[in-house]
């Protein structure tokens, strides 16, 4: 055989196996780039998962804040509300809130209409079927969101401690974490007019806090002060709070919690870039909480001459409402001035809730609706696709919705069922009259 | 040259770089296959990691679940036992029970055969060698697996708190987790013949919360009641908890170590099918905590007319245990009522121990053994491969075999060295009468 | 057409798809390839985060272990105090300490050299640029870090706990953790003299732990020991904590969080190398840590007849410490060992601290100044690129550099401003003479 009969066999005979080669390393490569798109399906489920449970530690949170701030006869009820609120609101989320709040979406069975499409899972071993996901395995976007109406309603109980009764304050946490937090989210989050209007609300400084605080302010009005609080003479007496290591404690979880919070409101963390914003937004949430704090400690220590601590928790916990709006765009120095501005904010609005008489038990209104409609507004000083007018219109739209709307369910529920307890449990201390349990049986003196 | 001979050449010049580029694609496919390989054993291993460390926190939330429901003579005994237990726990399944547990898997170094294998971990810098790993590794299941063992002895310090001695509980515990749970616990996870006869376990409802259960319950009929609980006449005097804050603050702990206790059961997070049961397991995991505080909630208001925030605490416990044998197969629903169920269960349960004169000082049995009984048996409800009849011969062959072995052990002890403290030292107080020390030395009155 | 016409023209033909098929083959295997890339970006910032927020929970469990082992009337006190310096470690070591401990690298902008330019974070969206970007990113990274530099403050502030005064010891925690800290752990982490020397500390066993003791030890010299500690007759004063179930959970916290301190500082988790490597060190780090624990409790049993819960706790830490220098290479019988000498350490250098009449309030020295220096020296032992002479020259002059530096600190501050309370503000408790709150109202007696 010649060169020129060899070269064209030669050809044809190398070429299968080059064609081959190709082709098998064409499907290894597709199948490597499924398994990267895999990899980012995870990592985005691993965030909600883990800003999740972050999220959840905050219920513990609120409850350990709240239990410290309430007087001793009074800690065995507020606790049973925080672990009642938090575990209707994660009924009541999937029976109603979540596909009320993301609608079309999820509304994989509706019974009723969104008013009652109970949330429905992924089947078990999701992509077995070789259909491919995107985005994040929906059970871990329903745990994460869940969390977030259970935060809403927890914002309310602290306000409201020490004279709400048990089951008419669940049943506002009913419609709250079931109807009000869901609808007025759904505005934002779920893609609703707000979101086309150009309003910017992050991790939900408007969305979660100031409506907690709207709720928790439309509550207190309805149910009136402590008895003793606000006397005759405008003298404000203090009740302090029977333990400030719990109190601390549950800021610091709140603290530890709100990097979930915050961090997964990226809601991605499969590319380099949503995994650095994610890392962005933890420095961001932490330097803002510092902040708040020491504003507070320096600002108690100059008016009142002594450092106030629950204050400098509340400042801290102000921080952390500020820049929940916004913790990506800020530099460190921005969230700096934000959080500190926060706490600024707690120690001036503390005694003018007072002023008012306005009873607040722990501080939720001034750290979670003052220092929120701080963090909404500010949000344009930082990011360039937010307008301070959206972001007022936002911040007022909700409020005036959730004021409004649960300023009616509390009248509602204290005409019908009754709302606050009687004088004589008041005094004597709910523990004892409602439930008959104290919390520390063995320490209280009298 | 002409057409006929140019082309050939042609074919053959070009041939070279398209072997080589579809070699070269080949290589990197190969090795981004390999990368993918990598990411998933790196995924699966972060899923122990984190689920190990809140599993890990479990032990935090049963110490202050315990300390908090003693009363307050008793607290300082309470906390040592329970950081006394999970050291030697830690110490225990090292030394025996994580090889006595996976026979055979991990046997890389036996010194007297299973009974005395410690476990070795995996040399520094895995796969520098270029030999693949699969799975995850062997540090993080350890890591994991131990924590569930140490899980298994806290249950018994609640029930047989107050009046059992340090070290004689310490030295059961070296029993519990070197063999008993291993054992049991090999008979279904260690590829026993449970796992061979059918039985479904997921996460523990039988193997680690029935068991401990069922030691707890061995051990309280051999310790008997506290002195003062029974009175002659039949009546239960109530011993409340010293510190109620704290125990809703270890109830939240162990809420929130669950999601790693079920969800890490689930043993991969490298592919989307794996990420995607890990969410579901959270989200049912939550609802059935949820279901079963709330049904306590209600229960106790019904019955009692006083809501019992104790029977909250522990109904939303009781719901954890009822969905650990199968928190991926339930729908939300079905979670919910499971866990529901639990909660109930503990509400009826708790007063009929009494009857029996079975003092459980924190409720331990009716949470984790007959709720652990409750949702073992209902797996066969939700998942098709289990099967009524199976659940029940598991959980009655592990019940048999924990009970009788702790039994013994507890007899033994009793005899040899002795188990319980003196009449003096239990109405003084363990802390002060053996420790010498008290948990609050300046609050208690008298 | 013949054969030997047909053949080239076939081949040629064929070659056009088979060299598009490598092409195309190749560029997905490429971008597969950058994928990978990117994961392991993701993953070892996800190692940073977690690590991170483990870490930041840690200031809780100071925060927790302080509070319950001060004397009540100087809770609140120790509460602020803790707040305080994290809050302002977080502020300092952004402003400061971040681009002074690892000048170059990450000094983006200075303002006015390595002693002041703030920390300046990614932008938003890194990466979507199309420019790669390599380990992980700085927010996860400063963030990680930041926690260390507070946890070397939060260290002093329980030595010099019920008597140092509030703004001079924030004021020495602005010096520690924004210029002491940054500078020594540039020796070895900057990557400065030590590291080239071929000092040894993986996790800060000497650079956090050592030199927050040593911080200690120069304030608790200069404070002197807490009224009425040390009888004239040479007798030794017990003066119990208040709160151990507090103290309990502290220590619980702590544990936890080691697990990101040493599992972070593995620095990457993006192979199957370095998750592996992550793995043995939680390992290790929890054997560590239950050996100080059963140590502790054995040696008290022995040698005081009685255990004691707060050398439990502080051996459990000791172990912790100790195995912090080498968390990685030893086996898990090697942690045993250490950490178990390390809880040894505690039960015998406590009454020697008390013996040389420096008082530490929560025996921070030995667990972190005296098992640091067991915990560095012994790394020798299992890290063959370690050897005991360079191990001991770090320990030294990196104490020695704290030590003098806080030693002069503290006398300016003492001589400038005071550091101490008065006798009667001592007596009367630092919370009602100073903060004009108490952490307890309602429970102490008298």
């Amino acid at each position: 055989m010649n060169i020129k009969t060899f070269l064209p066999l030669a050809a044809a005979a190398a070429l299968v196996p080059a064609l081959g080669l190709a082709q098998e390393a064409e499907e290894v490569a597709v199948s490597a780039g499924e398994a990267a798109a895999h990899t980012q399906f995870i990592l985005n489920t691993l965030l909600f998962l883990v800003g999740g449970f972050l999220v959840f530690w905050m219920a513990a949170g609120f409850s350990m804040l709240e239990a410290g701030l309430v007087r001793s006869k009074n800690v065995t009820m507020q606790l049973t509300k925080n672990v009642g609120l938090f575990s209707i609101a994660a009924i009541m989320y999937w029976l109603v809130g979540f596909n009320l709040m993301y609608p079309g979406d999820w509304l994989i069975e509706g019974w009723l209409g969104p008013f009652f499409s109970p949330t429905v899972l992924e089947a078990v071993g999701v992509g077995a079927d070789g259909v491919d996901v995107t985005y994040a395995s929906v059970g871990s976007d329903f745990f994460f969101q869940l969390m977030f109406a259970a935060t809403t309603a927890s914002i309310v109980s602290g306000t409201l401690a020490e004279r709400v009764k048990l089951w008419p304050f669940l049943l506002f946490v009913v419609v709250l974490t079931g109807f009000i937090y869901p609808i007025e989210a759904s505005w934002q989050w779920g893609g609703g007019w707000l979101s086309e209007a150009g309003f910017s609300d992050f991790a939900g400084s408007t969305l979660v806090h100031a409506a907690g605080g709207f709720a928790a302010l439309a509550g207190a009005i309805v149910l009136g002060a402590r008895k003793g609080k606000y006397g005759k003479d405008g003298k404000v007496n203090a009740m302090p709070g029977s333990n400030l290591a719990l109190a601390t404690l549950g800021t610091f979880i709140l603290w530890l919690g709100w990097f979930g919070f915050n961090g997964g409101s990226q809601l991605a963390m499969g590319t380099i870039g949503d995994v650095a914003d994610v890392s962005r937004i933890f420095a961001n949430t932490n330097m803002a909480a510092a902040a708040g704090a020491v504003a507070a400690l320096i600002l108690t220590q100059v008016i009142y001459k002594k450092v106030d601590l629950t204050m400098v928790l509340n400042g801290a916990l102000a921080g952390l409402v500020s820049i929940t709006a916004e913790p990506l765009a800020p530099s460190l120095f921005q969230a700096l001035i934000i959080g500190g501005i926060g706490g600024v904010i707690v120690v001036f609005t503390v005694p003018l809730l007072d002023k008012l008489k306005i009873d607040d038990v722990v501080g939720a209104i001034p750290v979670h609706l003052i220092a929120g409609l701080w963090g909404t507004f500010i949000v344009a000083w930082t990011n360039s696709d937010a307008s301070f007018g959206t972001q007022i219109l936002g911040f007022v739209a909700i409020g005036a919705f959730v004021f409004v709307v649960s300023l009616v369910v509390f009248y509602l529920i204290k005409m019908i069922i009754g709302l606050r307890v009687s004088e004589e449990a008041e005094v004597k201390g709910l523990d004892r009259a409602e439930l008959g349990m104290e919390a520390y049986p063995e320490f209280t003196n009298g």
